[in-house]
């Protein structure tokens, strides 16, 4: 599979006239080489692919096993650069152009390459991996799926807690813990956990404010498994009854969310799925307070392409997961989010898959 | 405070030819701005200084707050990029030369600058701000020490629980969730438990690993307090009696952190610090299994020079903070690493000011 992956990009990277390709980004050598220590680089060589690490691969499970159809290399001297040791060995190699990631290289970095092989052309390899990884196969999508499993038991046992009087810090250190105790390699981003005048931020980064009754509380979270990472938002109020603004503008989010979540088809330009969230809670007055996108893709990393958002240029194929996460926030006063992680499919599949299936009702806890 | 390290930046720059630099590093646009919102760049203009937000800073305590010496710009579009909006500030007002951090711009980003204004002329910055952030002034070290008395607290409670059946991972959460508890705004870097054959490695990453009977189980963690970041190690034995490998290794991994944290003065060679720890376990016949560094800087990030290793250039100042952690991995059996945060002080001073004061006898738990 991972040959078959690098196979695809050696054509590709041929096609711009370079032989060989250096990867260093981490997600995207994750993707190439099945796994990697921290640090290495995967040098597609003209005859074989080769994985420099700084250091041995220690069978970390977070770190993942490399494909064994890989030259492993490891560094002699851990401190030094693997770009730069993987650029020498392309020079030894006879190679005479080679594709960088010079969205991921820093300046200082990709000068470093060019003096330890002055005569090799540095070619731009561009975003080339992350459009391969834009569609998943099967297998990343099943790692989605139990990624997303994880966070509704996480989430669903945080509800059966006591909330009131605890903090933003705790909460989200309590939800992180019990993604880990459910099989997470761990958490897939920062969970964000946001009360009152904070809720229904996005990022909004955890606290000491306490919840209290009659709070809006919004949680974002997600697992990282094997890799791969999901998202899932959730509004809830605390209290017996919500305020009637809370509920009118919970039933407006939970509408343009639905209304994004239906729009995902193959063949939708990623700024329609925006405008069709955005455009509901635009008509309500909101759209000065609305987030710059609705949604991003999500896999190896938390944040990946598509962006689904006004100027995103491209449409849906099948097989791409995506988060569909609206939200309004009223400064002073809170505010909604309400997020999910769903698979484009074709409608004579089922249409979009729903992987975090935490209800969506406005709950009162 | 930060504008006298704006000041003192401005000179530098201005003796290398550029009236004005870009500051992009998040850690050193907090260093000069005191405060900034995640993805916020630093113009130091002719004129005034500029910090360039995606969008309005919060007040999350976690980011600090900016400097009111500063003038503040949020962008129309966040999604855009603060770096070239600067960039393009910067031609308006009529700057020729701009500086920019080579070491942290991507080749992609960099093009982006130059694209948005061709006649500016980009120059490198270099590491000039990690070099002014290397000595720190006594409110960044009273910061260090406070983030060293949480380190402190949230161990030793560690201390008095049962360990025996829990695994590294929840370990490790635990841990995380009392730096939090005593006032932590989070971990100073991803908290390390590692049991039995896993012990003594630098930078292990917990797993599911569980804590045995005569298990060496080996910590290391750190609060972030207001951005200034600690470290701590520790190696004990699970169980009554620690076998005598287990003495004699401790005991000899003990004289070479003792050793490095004597040499901690004033005037000495970075190098003579990381020799006097590792000849030690050299002698014992442990050169193989060292790591390649014995300690390094820490503040505002977790990994700042200087670094403590055998090629290391330059030497000790005082009010610099450094971490000394030696350590010694047995393959298959485990090993020993114990790591403190110190403060270089003039001997008449009293020499170097340890801030991780938990104990460094062996205990068995």
């Amino acid at each position: 599979m991972y040959g078959v992956r690098r196979g695809r990009l050696r054509d590709r990277c041929a096609a711009t006239g370079s032989a060989a390709a250096l990867i260093s980004r981490p997600a995207n050598v994750r993707y190439l080489a099945g796994g990697a220590p921290p640090g290495a680089v995967l040098l597609l060589g003209p005859a074989d692919d080769v994985l420099v690490c700084p250091r041995k691969p220690t069978g970390d499970p977070a770190d993942g096993r490399p494909d064994e159809g890989l030259r492993l290399v490891v560094m002699q001297t851990p401190a030094g650069d693997a770009a730069v040791a993987a650029t020498e060995l392309a020079r030894t190699e006879g190679v005479e152009s080679l594709a960088v990631e010079e969205h991921h290289l820093t300046v200082a970095r990709h000068r470093a390459l060019g003096s330890v092989a002055p005569r090799l052309r540095l070619a731009d390899l561009g975003l080339a991996v992350e459009q391969q990884r834009i569609v998943k196969d099967e297998d990343e999508i099943a790692c989605l799926r139990i990624a997303a499993e994880i966070t509704d038991q996480a989430l669903g046992e945080l509800l059966e807690s006591i909330l009131v009087g605890r903090t933003e810090r705790h909460l989200a250190l309590e939800l992180e813990r019990r993604l880990v105790d459910h099989g997470a390699d761990g958490p897939a981003f920062a969970t964000s956990v946001a009360t009152g005048p904070n809720s229904g931020r996005t990022g909004h980064r955890p606290g000491d404010r306490r919840v209290e009754e009659g709070d809006f509380l919004s949680v974002c979270l997600g697992a990282n498994y094997r890799g791969y990472r999901c998202e899932i938002g959730r509004t809830f109020v605390i209290g017996t009854t919500p305020a009637d603004w809370q509920i009118e503008l919970y039933e407006l989010v939970f509408a343009a969310q639905r209304a994004g979540r239906e729009a995902l088809l193959p063949g939708t330009a990623y700024r329609d799925v925006d405008h069709a969230a955005r455009q509901i809670l635009d008509v309500a007055g909101h759209g000065e307070e609305l987030p710059p996108r609705t949604g991003h893709g999500v896999g190896l990393e938390i944040d990946e392409d598509p962006q689904l958002a006004p100027a995103a240029m491209g449409k849906l194929d099948a097989c791409v997961p995506v988060t569909v996460e609206p939200g309004v926030h009223l400064p002073g006063r809170g505010g909604v989010r309400i997020d999910d992680t769903l698979v484009v499919r074709q409608e004579a599949d089922g249409g979009p898959e729903l992987l975090t299936i935490t209800t969506k009702e406005l709950l009162a806890l």
